[in-house]
């Protein structure tokens, strides 16, 4: 084993440190304590904070490893587990683009192959293509660990953000029906977690957290 | 499959979410920006800022699936990583105990099972004693996988805190033996990576960042 090989491996692994400074426009469900130790100067309120990208990871890999019987198919949990780990690393150049920015969308793919081939470059040649090839299968959804994974990272946002009494779709004005059409492949990976999603929708309208339409 | 053991697999879920809020004493590697999106009211400098759990939960899979090779004997990898993924779980009731901390250290075990059978008691029976086990595992450190996750849970904030200039060394004024008495352990995992990280601690002496003695 050539100490180069895992000098290289370490700094792929100190880069994803930076995950933890990538906030999304989803918010944590409790709200930070008074006195929290979080940091060097603590401020005298609780107040409402964003999750960041390896929070959201995190999550991410839990409810794979707990909510895989409800895959539509079989899946392999390793599979799906590390897809999800690395399916956002490409945010670490190209940042976070919430789901209903239209604009954001267009350069997208362009940010992030460029980042991908930055940051999966300091990668050993193989493992750089195993993780690569696992972004690329997770954007695509085109097997069953993509489309479970996928259902997962589209679900626990929306569990987060209702648990939230819907805050950051009140914020950019989301309606039902945005909704419905960006998260709706659930189903692709899991009908019976999009079911319960979908009840979730619907008690979200009847709240007042979505609009109609 | 029932609707209520879906439930409670959510319950369980979110409320790992608190992961998010419990601050340890390793520092993130890279200062938040200035402007960041991270809050509704921004500060004006940027600062240092403490990991949490689910931030070093997140890292360490990372670190699992990239460094597996280097475990002294062949690991379930899919293991190790679930394995991390739960090891830090019980803090949500019980705290981070500072890994210096002596004091800390004698309630920590009683504080720490009581936090086990509620957090864990949330799943299913079957996902309950899987989560357990794998705690307790990590906590024995008497198998392969559990000594090689215990080797990354040691290894990645010495990591951090080395690039971070030694930071919380330096605020708890540790020193040279007490990193290597607590950390030596890494060996049993991999003799490798703690091969490495020994040249790591004496550029650490050398630069100043830990006391000798």
């Amino acid at each position: 084993m050539s100490r180069e090989r895992l000098e290289s491996q370490l700094r792929f692994l100190l880069e994803a440190d930076r995950m933890k400074n990538i906030y999304r426009q989803t918010y944590v469900i409790a709200d930070e304590a008074r006195n929290s130790s979080m940091r060097d100067e603590d401020d005298e309120k609780p107040r409402h904070r964003r999750e960041n990208d390896a929070e959201h990871s995190f999550h991410l890999a839990l409810f794979a490893m707990t909510l895989a019987e409800h895959s539509n198919v079989p899946v392999d949990i390793l599979k799906v587990m590390k897809m999800v780990l690395v399916h956002d690393i490409v945010e670490i150049d190209a940042g976070d683009t919430y789901c209903y920015d239209e604009e954001g969308a267009l350069t997208k793919a362009d940010r992030e192959t460029r980042a991908a081939d930055r940051l999966f470059g300091l990668l050993p040649a193989d493992q750089e293509k195993e993780y690569r090839l696992l972004w690329e299968e997770f954007e695509r959804r085109d097997t069953p660990e993509s489309r479970f994974a996928a259902a997962l990272d589209r679900m626990q946002p929306m569990l987060l953000n209702f648990t939230k009494g819907g805050i950051s779709w009140k914020e950019h004005g989301v309606s039902r029906s945005q909704v419905y059409e960006r998260n709706r492949h659930i189903a692709e990976g899991s009908e019976e977690l999009w079911e319960y999603m979908e009840n979730i929708l619907n008690e979200a309208v009847s709240g007042g957290m979505l609009s109609e339409g």
